[in-house]
């Protein structure tokens, strides 16, 4: 079976994200001054070939650990669907 | 009221994606060759002051046509959740 993992990964709360700073400042100049916060992080897609989807989210989630977070500085979430 | 926008950007399939390549490449290395295609794109979130949930979509919208997103190679998908 295919499974489609997506991870989303963010900086963790209260370390710094000058992307997200300087994404914020820039609503102001395009006129959406109602955003007030921004958080720019990486959002990435595994195609996943397992037998169950339990097998599929632990190959995302060691992908996830050892590859494509920094668990230092990153959160990530993962969501699985059934392709 | 206060909303949470998540908005996905992913590259458009069929159109190149080297870091989703390299990607790929990287997860057999670590053992993981159930993962058979990887994508990369950013996970942006906006916390964003509004009357109501359309508005607040509005603006994420707009923020995602006019500087997130670039439209010719990558395509957006937009959550929205109340704080």
């Amino acid at each position: 079976m295919k499974f489609l993992a997506e991870i989303e990964i963010l900086p963790k709360k209260g370390l710094l994200d000058p992307q997200g700073k300087a994404v914020t400042h820039s609503m102001q100049s395009i006129g959406l001054n109602n955003v007030v916060e921004v958080c720019v992080g990486r959002f990435i897609t595994l195609e996943i070939d397992a037998d169950d989807e339990t097998t599929a989210y632990e190959a995302a989630d060691t992908a996830s650990k050892k590859l494509l977070a920094n668990l230092i500085m990153e959160s990530y979430k993962i969501r699985m669907n059934k392709l």
